[in-house]
């Protein structure tokens, strides 16, 4: 079976395979530590996706799978310290249980380690998937680098903001569609139509992630909600919310920005949803994903063949808010 | 001219290129400005002399030189860090002057840079290069931790820190030297000896540096002395002081560790002296640059070709102590 489901457990499974050698167990230990966390594993499933939208699973489509996982887990160990983060998925973060000096030579073997599996491939795709990777990774440094700016920044645009969303978190979501496109031989047409579909998608899951934070129902989204506020974010709402308010909206928001009592998050909630930043945000979300189809429909491959990308896109939008 | 130092007055020049995109500053500045701070780019000017052993060079030897030693810089950065390194040759490093977070990400990029470079060379090598930098990519990383680690012990053996100082140094010479022989067209048997040739080189280079730092001259050194001693550094010296000391140099020792005033650097000097450390350097050395040689002169090619090989040990061997 080739739905998302079977297929993130297929992935699963030949991930939990040995990544690292036994020694330094100072070094390698911590690594284990971190891929034993689990995760989604969204990114490498979205390769086999990309691959079996045009053919067969290619014999290399595990070892660019792992690639991209493993890239992803070693932006996750040093984008943690640099957030002075402390709790990842209910336990430690590397940097908090080894300290800063080995989560930073931890994040770069796990690097290292995903080229590994990309120096294994079939030399006919190698240097057009190693490059992908390569840009795709300097761009997720550059988005992270970004974020580190803006928390620095008075004022953040709406276009700055979303350039940041999309190198930090859309380009991977795309590029793992299309190492799959490139493993399952599709031609160049199709290969940029489904890196726009995962790209489009990432952005539309990001504003999802941020109405959530602001209006979602906790018990559904499985977390505390207001957190970004809180915390002053510079997300999408935020944003448009400034750009939107008047004068006394504003001021009052600056006030609030300085405290951190309960009123903080329902009193700016307010001022967003007098600002229609709501529904705003739904209509945002809603055109990326609709051009997020209309990339994945103008894939020229049977419709039938597109079942599980419309899934994921299900997967990773949910309707029910 | 293919000698030393003509080679690397060609390799700076070509290294002036642009490696980095302009956008955005914020990452990529930091990095332009580490490699402005120079350096002896021994490692490259190693890819260029390994593949002039065996034939001319290669088109593609520049590309490689050029990944191994953004290689190296991103090692630099990120050691750096580690070591709450606050100057460089004379200057700010990269966490100091931009913060933590860009030196992480700074390093980050340089590294996958090096890989861009690797992506573009010719295929009938690329599978071989790329794999023989990853090993030793991951390996360097080891050697950091196991230095990050012995920081932390009370005791480390001379065998733990011989491993430490091959990983931590050699490989990459060793290494470098191989990527130009096989861009050379070497076969298995001289490859192998190449790379012997690089380690052995780098431990005898690691143990003069220790000596010097020590027991040099700081007029001819060029910095300061007694560095290693004054932090109470797991040396080749200090470890072999340990293991050569007798009970009242053992216990004059473990006091002088505790104190930093002149006679620490002064008395430990003289133990050291006393246990003949700075003879047993001198011969270890000797039989490390020994073994060296040996290796190189095993390399089956015309003993003429070897020349530049033994300027470089002798470069970087000085004899003048």
């Amino acid at each position: 079976m080739n739905d998302f489901k079977s297929l993130s457990a297929q992935f699963i499974k030949q991930f939990e395979q040995e990544h690292f050698p036994a020694e330094p167990a100072t070094l390698y230990d911590p690594n284990r530590y971190f891929l034993s966390l689990g995760g989604k594993r969204i990114r490498p499933v979205m390769v086999l996706l990309g691959n079996l939208l045009f053919d067969a699973l290619h014999a290399d489509a595990f070892k660019v799978a792992n690639a991209v996982e493993l890239f992803h887990n070693f932006t996750l160990i040093h984008d943690d310290i640099m957030d002075a983060a402390a709790i990842r998925r209910g336990l430690p973060t590397v940097h908090e249980k080894y300290g800063a000096n080995t989560a930073i030579l931890a994040g770069d073997v796990m690097l290292i380690r995903a080229y590994e599996y990309l120096n294994a491939i079939d030399k006919t795709v190698m240097r057009q998937i190693i490059g992908l990777f390569n840009k795709t990774a300097a761009e997720v440094c550059e988005g992270q680098q970004l974020d580190v700016d803006f928390e620095k920044m008075n004022e953040v645009s709406l276009d700055a903001y979303l350039h940041m969303i999309r190198l930090k978190t859309s380009v991977l979501l795309a590029s793992a569609l299309q190492m799959g496109a490139v493993l399952g031989g599709a031609g160049k047409g199709n290969q940029d139509h489904i890196y726009a579909f995962g790209q489009d998608l990432g952005i539309a899951f990001q504003i999802q992630d941020d109405y959530l934070d602001a209006f979602g129902d906790p018990a559904k989204v499985g977390k505390e909600t207001g957190g970004d506020i809180r915390q002053n974010k510079k997300t999408f709402l935020a944003i448009k919310t400034r750009m939107t308010a008047n004068a006394d909206q504003a001021k009052r928001l600056d006030a609030l920005a300085t405290t951190n009592g309960p009123e903080k998050i329902t009193e700016t909630l307010a001022i967003m949803r007098a600002c229609g930043v709501d529904e705003w945000a739904k209509d945002l979300k809603q055109q990326y994903y609709d051009r997020a189809m209309q990339h994945l429909e103008a894939i020229a491959v049977l419709s039938n063949r597109k079942g599980e990308l419309r899934q994921l896109a299900d997967f990773l939008l949910q309707r029910d808010y």
